[in-house]
């Protein structure tokens, strides 16, 4: 059943059909809102008697009547003593209603095959085990813990992730100072937050490093100072020289360069952190996937006191479960988990309980086993591809983790590089891109940051096989 | 197997056992770290050599050559030329490695029976459903989105979202300017910060409120004015009269008082924010829950280029999964998504795939009406109990949600009652707590605010006739 209805405005349609699963008054109560909303029914307009309405649409007066009430509180709708009911000034519509949606990303090429780094083989998240974690923690979880939890994080999970940490990454972990997050990105805001909150101004990242590091130093307040990494890692010297009082640190396989922190660089870090009363923030990037030697122990171990240790699950599982932890030095704990606090009141319980089962069971040890062999193929796939197709090219970072840096011969223009492959539908990533210095002021050696995680073998070489001409500077 | 070996420092006790499941290289590097890290091995001391070592322990020799490697390349011990392994420098201990992990709370009495507002009734989660939908989730979800990613949260629950939020709350919802969140804090100070970012610097609240907003507002560096809550909801002329050009709102169910926003305000809202170029931010706060009339739909849905709504499970479901919505206006979208980006990249898509499916299947729709009939019971047995054994005190509030507030007589010292209650084990929530304004200029009378959505009807009643002589101002 419907009606045209011509008031002061352009005509109107309201429509109620009794085979629509809704039922009508709420088909009648979208239509007006709808028709309001969308300026069809103006301000002040004057709506039709509920008695008129009613006939006209085959519905009981009652119904409309309701629905006028409804609109009315929800303001919508005026009625003022006796009178007629009318367009509520207010509801006007949106001035932008119109318009289409923003665009929510840039155009981007369609690309085949992609060696975008920091992406762990997606198609090996243990979907079945994960599952399984979760119906436990399903079923298990007592019901008290379902409401707002503690903001330090599930204590079995952190009694959990210190026992694992303790073992595997030599780390000093006590449970009590052990915060649980959501990934990487929410640990160091946290932790940047709660240094600013102890009176940091200034925190000295990696050159080159994660871009992002600026913007997530800036919305905590800080300002960043870059020190240049060599092949020992980051140069402890220049770092002192900075006056900084804390530093952002990949040790295990610094990111993007591969350097794995040397050990008088750890030696002179810690010093430096004693000497300064400084912190360190250890980024433990990649630590698990080692292939030269069991994974160096985290810093954190060396000096609890000065470090805080930052890792995820987003390398050993998946990004998108966003878990992580934050193991303070027994003075930033409660600072770190009050930010925790007023930034989501603390990670979902239940993804925790699945995590604490997955570890305690083993399944998280066993799973990073299996990948280690996994990337270490991959790994094997690059330097064979890169090899055979683009011997010039010069390999470096390898010792851990899954992305490498290729050092392209001299006079090579790297921007040039990644944009003729990206018209070969393969996605390359300049270093300049982690580079903090002015343009103007690089003199870098033309480097691609090649993340071989979560590309087969036979990708990484077609990839490397279609851009050989590229790499080897031709 | 263990040695007893006496340096220059305390006696050193080195234990390895073949019967432990860990590799004996594992055991005697977590033994070496641990008695570097406490101090047992002071820093300059020399270890034994690898084979003398070996010999003790009744291990490989290589096996003790790949340790002190391994704890070489770690840190903890230095090898200069073909001198001896020493303790490295830095390996000193923390200072409080010895003191007691922090207190994480403060004492607390035991409770009984707990009216602690703002949390639902934890016992109904529907545990089997969500499992079931997480199953699925995990079954489902294509690999590529296991990654990082898309801040705004995952398109399919944008879409389910957009979808039921403009059936059931009649807003104006776009999925192309929803953004999914942690809950509604992490939403709360998303919205803050993209505020500041366009020029807010002062954002007004209810008074009563929350009294976490000051310190929320903070964070995201806005200063906060207080504007007074009447029978009627905010007192919009009050608002007016800040010179705020944000303000943020408990329309459906007044936190704490449980006024329903009324529909004049509801347009005094609109027109203030229209001439003021302002922005309400609006707290959905158990707007599911409305028991003489349906839900009334939110105010965004009359000026949605005016008003963020913010929305989340933790009532309709639990607290600890952790997952809002924002709907956004236009303008507001990408601030707020670039702020969600930089706060912890993007929810967990696992659970975003499981809500979606919840509200897809119409097992959200059922599980709330469930809801809505089992609160409406409490709140008859608060409504009883009161009149029973406390006729006295005055209860309002009780439209909407799962809290009421409960008026004492005239002279009730409500700091007192609350005290008294405590020793009897049952907690209540005084009014003051909520009040912005400094304590010398409160006249306020004596309230209570009873949250009754995670007690049972038996447990209502109990805690009511406990502590009826203190109500009744006894």
């Amino acid at each position: 059943m419907s009606i045209k209805w011509t008031g002061s405005g352009p005509e109107l349609l309201l429509r109620v059909d009794r085979n629509r699963p809704e039922p009508l008054r709420e088909q009648l109560e979208g239509a007006l809102r709808e028709s309001i909303r969308a300026g069809r029914l103006a301000a002040g307009e004057r709506l039709p008697s509920s008695r008129a309405l009613a006939r006209d649409l085959g519905v009981s007066r009652g119904l409309v009547t309701e629905c006028y009430a409804q609109l009315q509180a929800e303001g919508y709708l005026v009625t003022r003593g006796g009178s007629a009911t009318r367009v509520a000034a207010a509801a006007r519509p949106p001035v932008d209603a119109q318009s289409p949606p923003a665009a929510l990303a840039g155009p981007t090429a369609p690309v085949g095959i992609d060696f975008r780094p920091g992406v762990p083989d997606l198609s090996s998240f243990p979907r079945e085990r994960w599952s399984r974690a979760l119906r436990r923690a399903c079923r298990d979880v007592p019901s008290d813990l379902l409401g707002y939890g503690d903001p330090y994080g599930d204590p079995m999970l952190r009694d959990v992730l210190a026992a694992y940490l303790r073992r595997v990454r030599g780390a000093a972990a006590d449970a009590a100072h052990t915060v649980v997050c959501a990934g990487y990105a929410q640990g160091l805001q946290l932790v940047l937050r709660a240094l600013a909150g102890e009176g940091v101004r200034v925190v000295a990242v990696e050159n080159p490093g994660d871009p992002d590091h600026r913007v997530a130093a800036a919305t905590a307040g800080l300002d960043i100072v870059a020190v240049p990494v060599d092949e020992h890692g980051v140069d402890t010297g220049a770092l002192a020289a900075t006056g900084a009082r804390a530093v952002l640190l990949t040790p295990a396989h610094q990111s993007p360069t591969g350097v794995v922190l040397a050990p008088g660089r750890r030696q002179a870090l810690i010093a430096w952190a004693v000497a300064r009363d400084a912190t360190i923030v250890e980024d433990d990037y990649d630590a698990e996937f080692r292939y030269d030697r069991e994974p160096v122990g985290a810093l954190q171990g060396l000096a609890p006191d000065r470090v805080v240790l930052l890792g995820s699950v987003s390398k050993s599982l998946a990004p998108a479960l966003r878990l992580g932890w934050i193991l303070c030095p027994p003075r930033l704990s409660a600072g770190v988990a009050r930010q925790k606090r007023l930034a989501d009141r603390g990670s979902p319980v239940l993804d925790q309980f699945a995590l604490a089962d997955l570890v305690r069971s083993g399944h998280y040890d066993r799973h990073l086993r299996h990948m280690r062999t996994r990337y270490a193929v991959r790994r094997a796939a690059l330097v064979d591809a890169l090899g055979r197709y683009a011997p010039e090219v010069e390999v470096r970072g390898l010792a851990a983790g899954f992305h490498a840096v290729a050092q392209l011969p001299p006079g090579t223009d790297e921007r040039a590089v990644v944009e003729a492959a990206r018209r070969r539908s393969v996605a390359l990533y300049g270093i300049s891109g982690y580079l903090l210095d002015p343009p103007e002021r690089r003199a870098s050696p033309a480097r691609l940051v090649l993340g071989f995680g979560n590309l087969t073998p036979d990708a990484i070489s077609d990839g490397i096989a279609a851009v050989a001409d590229l790499l080897r500077g031709g």
